[in-house]
Order: C-alpha cells, then structure tokens, then sequence
C-alpha cells in the first residue's frame, strides 16, 4: 500500500471480528514495522507485550470497561449537540464493551520516565497501526486503561518501573475503512512564532 | 512510495543540506500527513510550530547546541567501545553543531499533561516524518532542546502552558537512506505474559 494512502485511510477501528483471528505472521509484519521507528539514543527501550490469552484478555476488557465509565462521561454533553462526537462515542463504547474479545491485545511497555521516554515510544506505535492498516487490520490507540495500570500491570507480570503506554486491539475491522474527519492544516499551523498565520517577514 | 519501503528506510538523517531550500508544498504535505493521525477524543491537541527565519532558527540551534553538550556526553563511553555508537554520536554531534541551519525546524506543541498528551502528539510527529522520507527529505525526531526550553518559548512566544515535545529538523540529505539498526523482534516482545517469550498454554 502506499504510504499516503495508509496515512489517510488508519483511523481508529473500534468495532472488530472477534470470530476472525490475527494470524501470527501479520503480528509479526506490525512489530517489526514498530521496532524501526526512531528512539531516544537508539535505545529501544520498549517491550511489546502481545496477549492472546482469552482469560487475560477478558480481565484486560473488564478494567478497560470500568475506566470507560469514567473517560466516556466527558464526552456525553459534546456527543448529544455533535453528530460526529455522537458517532465516536457510540463506537467508543462499543470498544469498551469488547475490548477482551479482539484477536490481540498489544501492549507497548517502557522503563523511563513518563512524558520523557513517550517520544521512544508512540512512532513505533504509529507505524504499528500503519502496517496494520496495510494488511486489512484495524487497530485503535487506546490510553484509558491507565486508569486501573497497576492491576493490569500486575495481572501481566508487568514489573513496578515499567510503565504500560496504551491497549491497542487489533483485528479485522466490521466497519469500513475511510478517511477521518481532521481540521485543515491551517487551523493547526504556525509559522515563526506562536499564533502567526505568516512567516515572520 | 510503499509503507513498509517507507517505515524500513526512515531513520535519523542528522545531515542536512543547508544550500537546498524545502518548498512550501512539501511542508504541507508534510503537515496533513501529521494531520491525520489519531489523537484522544479526536481532540487534535498539536499546533505545529514551522520555523525558518534564519535568526529564529539560528538561536533555537545554539539553545539546541547547549542541550547537545549535556545530553551528548552520556553516550561519550558506549561510543569508545562500540563502532555504530560512535557513527551516531558523531552524527548527532554534527546535527548539534548545524541545527540552526536547517531549512526548516518543526516543533510540535500542545498544551496538556507531559506523559498524557504525548499519545495524541508523536504519533503524528511519525506521520510527518515518514511524510518526509517519501518525498526525500530528512528528518530528525530531538527532543535535547527541552533543556532550554523554557527559553526557546519565550522565543517563538509560545504560552506557558503550552509544551513543546520535539524539534524536528527537515531538509535534503547529505547522508544515503538505510536502514537503521533494530534489534529483532523476537528480543523485543512478550507472550501474555512480562518476560515470556511463548504465549500462556
């Protein structure tokens, strides 16, 4: 697939075939596209923690849902005047209430220091659901099981230093690919210095 | 070109050719790609930050300089010993002493917690960069200029709160594309489990 085709066509996938499994060579084809990414002194500091067990995905799922609960909430007074929000939240929670029956769980682990080592960590995740994307799998970067990290961490062996960075579930996406609604470069560009359209002259 | 061409051929392109100016239509392409990735909530968090004007540039290089001869030194002993290391850090010394002369400096900024939006950041900042290596140009992900950061904001007149996660030099290559050095993905991924390199039977 080319490169700007994957780039505007890898959006979150929220709804997977939980029948459909992933087969272990396409897992193998997105961990090697993560590891090229750049890191930090080329110090590869992260570990990519595959779960396929049902039983642990399960509980995975469960505390996923519950932090759900709390993350989803924000978006409720956003989705009731924004049919757009309205369709995210829906699919969103659709996630929440299947998390634990995607194929795969990965899971990018890192020792260092949070807000420091994250630059190490999430291109090799972008190029993960990139290559994912190239190969008909549907991923999304979740970050909400960070709010039940330490029982997930433990659940996995996880040790204390190592901090877990998202959940991505990956399978074969019951939606349809298409591209997601961003706004203009130019709402989101500076030029010279902060809050300038223009270059400075 | 194609992803995996792409994602295999990205790495650290630390020389740049000063001479050879970058087009505006680049820069955009360069940016939609960044555009595209997903962010939390679909909040779309990044401000990209463009610079060339040569004395912006010029002290955001000797800040990024200052940083460098901190920074740099820890890799002074693992460079002694081992061949590669000593390529890059003679590279990054170069990226160190040229910074400022780069055609354009891309700094990623957005306001949120350190270690909590970084999710919603880099994997754009990996879009761009492999944006870049498409249409042949070198990028850098360096994040040693938060060392002097506070300063470069005063610089570019970003507000407090707002953080700035990397700055990315962009330009034409001195050096050839190839591929970076990873370690296998085998050394890198867990099965289920911490520490397990077989899925739980």
């Amino acid at each position: 697939m080319d490169l700007f085709e994957a780039i505007r066509s890898t959006r979150s996938m929220r709804r997977l075939d939980p029948a459909r499994d992933v087969s272990e060579g396409d897992v193998e084809t997105m961990l090697d596209a993560a590891t090229r990414a750049a890191t930090g002194g080329n110090s590869q500091p992260v570990r990519w923690l595959v779960v396929r067990h049902p039983e642990l995905k399960g509980r995975i799922g469960e505390l996923y849902r519950q932090g759900a609960e709390v993350v989803l909430k924000r978006y409720e007074d956003e989705a009731a005047n924004n049919p757009a929000a309205a369709r995210m939240l829906k699919s969103s929670w659709h996630l929440a209430d299947h998390m634990g029956e995607a194929p795969v769980l990965v899971i990018p682990c890192a020792r260092g220091e949070r807000g420091r080592v994250d630059s190490s960590v999430f291109p090799g995740v972008q190029n993960l659901m990139l290559a994912a994307r190239a190969i008909g799998l549907g991923t999304t970067l979740t970050t909400i099981h960070r709010l039940h990290e330490d029982e997930i961490k433990e659940l996995l062996g996880i040790p204390a230093d190592v901090h877990t960075f998202a959940v991505i579930p990956v399978g074969y996406p019951l939606g349809r690919w298409g591209e997601a609604r961003r706004r203009p470069v130019s709402q989101v560009t500076y030029r010279d210095r902060w809050g300038q359209a223009s270059p400075v002259s």
